[in-house]
């Protein structure tokens, strides 16, 4: 059976068509403009293509709410054209087969889940870090949400004792990210993070912030597995900083030897790099197939 | 159908039996002093109550991974007696009937999510605020764990500006449990809380911290009720303090009526009150009987 992807960047969009085991067969790629240039791509692509279901991740926030009138729509973003689009109800119109509807990074946290980092854990947080900051939730089987749907990248954060930088969130100020997300570490550093030298005070500070983030979410969420991925993370000197700021928070408190021992096997990067959100809309569009779940702990762990 | 409820908390354990609809038809309690002179009591009320199953919610840190050597144990405690004490073991070798097994604070959050607060919703959080800080999450029909459990008592929060108080907890200091439990807030004011009148500047330094951690929930786990319990709730002058705090860290970022207009109805106390714990573990007997799940979502909105 062919499945559809969608991942739904702000900056691009990706389409890809995959199988059930996870494997990308096709993919095409396109920037984000306005829905009526964006979506007739993504209805071109598909039109010939006899997928089975399509799972759709998608930049937000979005309506997950299956009762709300305007689910399935885009909400408040300052995107133009795209607030309170009605992206999975125009999809729907179009191909008369299940679909999948999750944030992109609640996709990239399943992605992983069913076939990366997390394959065969029953649960695992996914971090991307990068123009901004988002958090996906997977646990028992399935991305988390409810009010809404996560914003972890938004969480209060304690101010590093020797950073004086406001921090460039316009809601929050110096949130995480505010004071962490590429943007951030540029506007602080006057140049952006790949221009500064692993060894450069800067990378500490950042991963102060993204270990606070971090030390709260084992503690909330009692994940089996973190996953950081986005543009910063790139910067992997940053994961060995992340791993002992983590540990010095914790101090011991959860006993656990995933971070007592092998913390450098709990807090990783993306196994699927830049592609777990492309799987994760796959993963979304199976589940979909399969009436709302799929069961990829027992699968990977066979 | 009789089902027997264990709520065993640090300083008291309570006893009951109920009913698949969550009424409470017996009950009993008694200190918590070593197992060897606990447990027996426990079992000599069980012993011709004929249940069904038993549901228990256990003061922690307790194992819960069920391929664990010391699944059904509580941990690392400090309590004389209980460290590796193999509790739920113990019970199950004198009664032969399903057992649910979790922490006390997720047997509140499921309590409220079956026959309270978050009845007939898909998720909440319960936190206790007493003696100690505790947190428990319910998502999709079941209470979350995955490392272990959750542990968001021990939160890093951000200091109060007129606040210098250092903080009590042994692991962290000034965590959300080292400057908002209880005992805090009688080391930090030389009074016990009960002893401040509802306008003492307590209450708001005390709701700056609790805020901290309910925004942060709201932020990574979207729930769709908060529920606040504990000797410390007693105070409900907290409740709009907390509520303010809360809208004024999320700034409107959230779009969410329940967060915009109706965050009385979002941020509550308990409705089964002090009684929340027994219920849940009531609950947990529940699930366990229908074989590790339970609907209470589509029970309680029927």
């Amino acid at each position: 059976m062919r499945i559809g992807a969608i991942e739904a960047g702000g900056t691009k969009f990706v389409c890809g068509i995959g199988n059930e085991e996870g494997k990308i067969e096709d993919r095409i790629s396109f920037p984000t403009e306005r829905p009526g240039e964006t979506i007739p791509k993504v209805i071109s692509y598909f039109a010939d293509a006899q997928v089975g279901a399509i799972g759709i991740g998608s930049f937000g926030p979005i309506d997950l709410r299956p009762d709300s009138p305007t689910y399935g729509c885009i909400t408040t973003t300052p995107k133009p054209g795209w607030a309170q689009y009605p992206f999975l109800g125009e999809l729907k119109r179009r191909f008369a087969v299940p679909f999948g509807w999750d944030t992109d990074v609640n996709a990239a946290a399943l992605g992983e889940a069913a076939w990366g980092a997390a394959r065969g854990l029953d649960s695992c947080i996914y971090y991307t870090i990068g123009t901004g900051v988002g958090m996906g939730v997977y646990s028992g089987g399935r991305p988390v949400h409810g009010l809404v749907h996560p914003e972890g990248g938004h969480v209060p954060v304690r101010r590093h004792p020797e950073d004086d930088f406001p921090g460039i969130c316009p809601f929050h100020g110096d949130c995480l990210e505010g004071m962490a997300a590429g943007p951030a570490l540029e506007a602080r550093w006057k140049a952006p993070g790949h221009q500064l030298p692993p060894g450069h005070p800067a990378w500490s500070i950042e991963a102060y912030y993204i270990a606070q983030a971090v030390a709260a979410a084992i503690l909330t969420h009692s994940p089996q597995k973190i996953v950081l991925g986005g543009g910063v993370m790139q910067q992997r000197q940053l994961f060995p900083l992340i791993r002992e700021e983590v540990k010095r928070i914790l101090n011991g408190y959860v006993q656990a030897e995933e971070l007592l021992d092998k913390i450098g096997e709990y807090i990783v990067p993306p196994v699927l790099g830049t592609d777990a959100g492309l799987h994760g809309a796959l993963a979304l569009g199976l589940q979909a197939l399969q009436g709302g779940s799929a069961d990829f702990a027992a699968c990977g762990s066979s």
